[in-house]
């Protein structure tokens, strides 16, 4: 297991841990850790943009990198640092190296327009970090407005040598990884992991596009293992089985917001996280969210053991 | 049926058949009208915004609402009348009403910040449409970039008797359903019908929350009319094993610019439609996509004798 | 004088009159046209998208067109035919063209992103209209959102031999409209007409950096028509003197929202308009605003007698 | 001088100087300090978020504000630390006030869009730097693509007692100005300091319609400082021509990007600045701009002997 371009498998994003009255909560990072790695983690991705990365100060992210670092052993993991602006993103980045960091993930700037803007925007941010430190690049046009077209991607790849991983959350995005594989295969552009993101709402086809795995932080990662699994054996109708069965989960822990809730209630749930408490902003699910989720989680639990909780 | 506060069941976002030269398809017109009606829907919408609206002129966009009023017979037509400016907007408003539709839908330009600026906007537009014609508000933060919060909805449900449905495809959306609702119970708002949309993919939750039926195109809509009637006869786990079956096509249907290309292939596969060309700017279904789709449609098959075609 | 690659001095972007009731003052519309045409005007542009084109109707615009192409006689006269469809715009560019129009202006949807999509629109623009119809091409990223590189630009003037203009309103601009002139002297790009905009107050440097000429709406068209001829002459000093007497009232005037109330309200104080109405949504200028104005003008008054009012 | 709800006058954008191999450049900020100083500024402004300030790490940032309020003495320094998430917001709050700031400067995230949102969010901000942290508000829809209503900004003020001041940079600005003075005498809100930005190209009218002042970063500081001076004393003509006489060179100044370039060039050409050089990414100043920017202070350095530079 290794942060490279030939990377696989499910990198969890993880979640971080608070007591209910906002501090960080160091016991269940460990126990997150563990859990992650027993569910069939080949990476872990600390710090992710959209969970609540910014909620931390410089000191705290390191602190978080150096501890599930030191907990996740051969597991790689990878920082997410983005930033708006070059100088945090190289101290973070460095920092997070030093304290054993496999590589970083990186995502534009919600400003950037053209081409020719997203591709000089990572040539500076790979200059930023340093060329030794490999890099996801993360495509999520919902998330940052920012379209990246395969060519755009193919420049960047290109000519940042330290770019292994495409973080591919485009929406849609199955013909994205087939033309990114296309790209490869014609000889266009260097090879690289595609990992998937979007809560893994796609990713039944995804793997069968070519995608290396997923990389997102579904409550139930040991699923997402087993399906990367199931495919790559070539038993699609059992992973599309396994998947359909989860998608009415998976789906209402991805809306925006209100998900994050969800998968800490649900990390609660099965007895990983210690409370579901978030910093503020934080967003809440309701009683009847609750009530929602519990009863998509009964309804799951008739096919699936691993949501036979408490 | 009547398109007024207490609609209710299952609107269809009607697709616009094209030749493959790009001519409108009138013969298909009757049929999907037929079609749609036979499958339970209690009213049809013409001139979808995200659908293929913008590509028919003036005249077209008459003729077509004439046709389809026409062949619906008892059943209401909602004409989306979105515009950039309200002069067009009155134009095509009043020669719907015209030719008998019983209403129109209204979409706020995505240039819309601030809370007065939606309020004021639904204002004008409702000047520009007269009195007299009802209409359908459509919440779509995703698709337009504006963002109104119950309250606002609350103002504009007030200020516009006129107002009569909330299609709401917010997301995530159930909470704002659920605060709508007690908006209305508390006697701070007059009560409308609320439809949601989305492709569908939260309807089982929707219609608990107390959403009145789906507006939206999803080329099963004799599944959602089914859906409905299940869950208000209070058969919830039938309603959610009947939606779970679709869920894997719904998501997949729901990507937005190919999602009208894999509407129109199921609607030519379930014989409705004689082609699946959209004018220009046309989205394409891959033949991987194709694949994909016919794949889907095959597991569906296995519990849904709707999705067995030839 | 006539629209192609070669079309240079000032287009004056035409306000369209209306009465206080809001129907459309005809009257008014042949006294305007006469207005910039003895102020030195080469051309008019109806139907601007920033202006209130989008509050006609079709046969209103249609309408329009036809008495400012009579009137305007052998002054070319370009239509706005910007639309968030390509039947509607169709529809307006062959009826401009049939009513005399000289060619047609297109602006991006504000939906664009990538230098792909910017590139396809304009060929998709182009086939939609018909490849006979003259076109300039709006470069305003402040006003659409989507930000077009030299390159871009590039693409599009090369693809689409009937785009003979670019109205380059990006800002900054300057450097912009040397980098435009630097592909076409290094013969990478067919020469096109440059006019600018954003309402004037760049034009002194815009008209040395190689601009052909304004294409703006500033309720003085006889200075910019002044200013245009004493820049070609090589009166640099001269040029800024009379440039630099305007900018402050230009600068007021640039304003969005509030500057077309000011531009009509300088027009009436000119003779020209009989009201400064608009249409709803109507810009206000407040008696405060009007009280600047006027200072403005006074000021102005003393070094040029087109500022004299009654 | 202090920074509370009564200040006035000019507070300096400061800039943030660099040697040309990207290290900060100490001995300038001492001297640029004391420039800012002596041309009258009322405040220091550092860190702003326009500027370089993402370009600064966290110790580079504190260590920038140790100095600058160090050697600014008496004047106070307000400090920028508009951030993605609210924890490194507060350590640089925490830190900069450790150091002797006299408040701090927050700007929206531009993913904020309803009223309530906003409203919110300056509630969190200010929980989370603490109540004892005196801040302004920085309303600039162009940079931010936020728009608060008078409204909003009042329930900001109202809510939070620590907020002192609103640097009003919206576009079109004057009547907002008017708008929030009308809010406050009519007891509807406390009243606050309202600084200008916009690069200053509206300060005459600004000060006219109740600003109490100017927070830019225009290269004569001196010359606002005087301006302020006129306007409070009626001079009203005397101020206006000041102003006009700007006016060309402040225009040019303005333009996003580029126009720092523009800013660091003048203090170089007036000696207090070592070097124009900026971190990457920079914006780069070309051959033709200096051109124009030098020709722009021969014609001011005519009627303002500031502008006569070696």
């Amino acid at each position: 297991m290794a942060f490279n371009a030939q990377a696989a498998g499910v990198y969890v994003i993880a979640a971080t841990p608070f007591h209910s009255d906002g501090r960080i909560d160091t016991a269940s990072i460990d126990r997150l850790t563990d859990f992650y790695i027993e569910s069939g983690a080949t990476g872990l991705t600390a710090l992710g943009v959209m969970g609540e990365a910014p909620k931390l100060d410089a000191e705290e992210s390191l602190a978080l990198v150096r501890q599930m670092v030191r907990r996740a052993g051969k597991v790689p993991v990878v920082v997410g640092v983005t930033s708006p602006g070059f100088a945090p993103m190289r101290a973070l980045a460095r920092g997070a190296m030093e304290a054993g960091a496999a590589g970083v993930m990186i995502a534009p700037p919600n400003t950037l327009r053209t081409d020719d803007q997203i591709v000089a925007y990572f040539a500076q941010a790979r200059e930023a970090i340093g060329d030794d430190v490999p890099f996801a690049l993360q495509d999520y046009p919902l998330g940052f407005s920012v379209v990246m077209t395969p060519q755009v991607i193919c420049r960047i790849v290109t000519e940042n040598p330290s770019c292994v991983m495409l973080k591919l959350e485009d929406w849609p995005g199955l013909e994205k990884i087939s033309a990114m594989r296309a790209l490869e295969q014609s000889g266009r552009m260097r090879a690289v992991s595609i990992l998937t993101g979007n809560g893994g709402i796609f990713v039944d086809f995804e793997l069968e596009r070519g995608a290396n795995g997923a990389m997102t932080g579904y409550a139930f990662p040991d699923m997402l293992a087993e399906l990367v699994r199931l495919s790559a054996a070539g038993e699609r109708d059992r992973a599309h089985d396994l998947f359909d069965a989860h998608l009415p989960l998976m789906r209402y822990e991805q809306q925006p917001g209100v998900g994050l809730a969800v998968r800490k209630y649900i990390l609660c749930r099965r007895g990983v996280l210690a409370s579901d408490a978030q910093r503020k902003p934080a967003s809440v699910l309701s009683a009847a969210g609750r009530a929602e989720v519990d009863y998509l989680l009964a309804r799951l639990a008739r096919v699936d053991a691993r949501a036979r909780l408490g």
